[in-house]
C-alpha cells in the first residue's frame, strides 16, 4: 500500500493579487499541477496515456482554501489517490505550511477518455494494474458537490481565445475559474475568511467557441454555469466564503 | 565583482500549449519571476523598496526565444544586471536546456518610482550601494527597441479584472503579451521558428478600465497598441517570427 506523495512549492512573485497573497487561481493550479506530475511520476500519467489514445479528464472538484499564504511562503501538497470506480478516480490533497499547519485541501474525480470517440473509458484496468498507487486514507474532506441549477443575476461574454486552452485544446480549469472570480466584487474575492469551490464539468469547452457565464450572486459567494452558443451547461461552480 | 545568478526551473504542465511546448507568456513569466527573485534574495526587491515607499517598474523588455522546450523539460535561467543609469537599470537573462544550449534570451530595463507621486527617481544611489551586484558581461542580444507608431489593422476591448493585475493594482506584463498572442492566428502564435518580442510600458492600466488592443498584422509578425478610454498609448509592442 503506498504512502501519500509530497512535493514542494513556494508562493512565486507573479502567483500574487495586490494583498501579496497567493490568488485561488495560483493555488489551483498548483494542485492540478501536482497531480500531473504524481500520475507521470507513476507511469500512469497523459504521457504515458496518449501513447494508447487515452487521456485524464478532471469531472470535479472541490477546493477549500483557509489563508492564503504570501509570496515567498513555501507549502507542501500531498497527494492520494484513494479509490478507482469503473468510470471516476478520487485523487486527493492536503496544502501544508512551512510550520506543518494544514491551511487547504481538494478533493478531485477523474475520468478517462478515449481520445478518438471522447466517451468515457471503463477505469477498472488502472485500480488492476496501479492497485500499488493507491493509499488508504480518506479525502481530506466532503467530495465535490454535484450544482444542479443556477439562476443567473448577470453575464458575461467571452470568447475563447489561445491563451485560454490547454493540450487537449480545451479550455483549461482555471481559466474558468479565473473567469467566474473575475465577476465578483474585489472584496470578495479577496476576503481573508475560509473558502470553498465546488466545481463539475459537463462538457469540453474549445478554442473559438463564445461562451456565457452567468452568475448568481450571493452576499458570500455565487454560483456559476459556463454555456457555449447552444445554452447547454458546459460548466458549473459554486464558491463560497466562510 | 558579481557572477551570473542561476535559477533552474521546469516546464510544468499548465504551462504548455496544445503543441506540449511551452507557451512564449509561461517563459517569460519565469524570467520577470527569476528578475524578482533575485533582487529580492540580494536585498533590493520590492519588498524592500515598499518599506521606503518605492517600487520597481519595469519599462522596456526583448525576449528573443529560439525553441519552445517541452513539457516536464528542465532549464535554467542565468541573470545579471549589467549597468545602472539614472533613470533605468538594465537586467539580462539567458535560458539553457539540461543540455547547456541557450535557447533563449531576454534584456529588460527598470525604473524605480515613488509609489506616492508614481514619478521615476533617481537611480544613482542603487547603483552606489549595490555596485557589486553589477555584472561585468554585456547584454545577450540587442536592448529593447522602441515602438514608435502602430497602425491597426485590427482592434479588441478587454475591460481589466481581478485576474488581469498585479501586486501594483496594473495590468501585469504578462496579461498584455497574452492579450496580444490571442489576436495573432494560432499558426503564427504555435510557429517552432525563431521569435523576438519587444515591449514598452508608457502608462500604466489599471483595474476598472477598458483598454482598446490595437494589431497591426505583418505576414511574420504584428505590432501592438493598447491604450485606455482616453486613446493615449499605455503600452506598445512587436513580436516577430524568423
Amino acid at each position: 500500500m503506498a504512502e501519500k506523495s509530497l512535493y514542494r512549492y513556494r508562493i512565486e512573485p507573479q502567483e500574487v493579487d495586490f494583498t501579496l497573497h497567493a490568488t485561488i487561481p495560483a493555488l489551483g493550479a498548483a494542485i492540478l499541477n501536482t497531480a500531473g506530475t504524481d500520475a507521470h511520476g507513476k507511469g500512469f500519467g497523459i504521457d504515458a496515456l496518449n501513447a494508447d489514445n487515452h487521456s485524464w479528464v478532471l469531472s470535479r472538484m472541490a477546493v477549500e482554501i483557509d489563508a492564503r499564504p504570501e509570496q515567498y511562503d513555501e507549502y507542501t501538497v500531498a497527494t492520494w489517490i484513494s479509490d478507482y470506480g469503473r468510470v471516476l478516480s478520487t485523487r486527493n490533497f492536503t496544502l501544508t505550511d512551512a510550520a506543518g499547519h494544514e491551511f487547504g485541501r481538494a478533493v478531485s474525480q477523474w475520468a478517462m477518455i478515449d481520445l478518438q470517440s471522447r466517451a468515457a473509458v471503463d477505469l477498472s484496468w488502472v485500480g488492476r494494474e496501479h492497485a500499488e498507487a493507491i493509499v488508504a486514507a480518506e479525502p481530506p474532506t466532503d467530495k465535490p458537490r454535484k450544482i444542479r441549477s443556477v439562476a443567473p443575476t448577470e453575464r458575461m461574454q467571452h470568447r475563447v481565445v489561445y491563451s485560454d486552452i490547454d493540450f487537449n485544446r480545451h479550455v483549461n480549469t482555471m481559466r474558468y475559474i479565473e473567469m467566474m472570480l473575475d465577476m465578483l466584487p474585489l472584496e470578495l474575492v479577496t476576503d481573508p475568511a475560509p473558502m470553498r469551490l465546488d466545481i463539475h464539468f459537463l462538457k469540453e469547452c474549445r478554442y473559438g467557441q463564445t461562451l456565457t457565464v452567468g452568475c448568481e450572486l450571493r452576499p458570500r459567494g455565487a454560483s456559476f454555469e459556463v454555456s457555449g452558443e447552444d445554452g447547454i451547461a458546459a460548466v458549473r461552480a459554486a464558491i463560497d466564503w466562510k
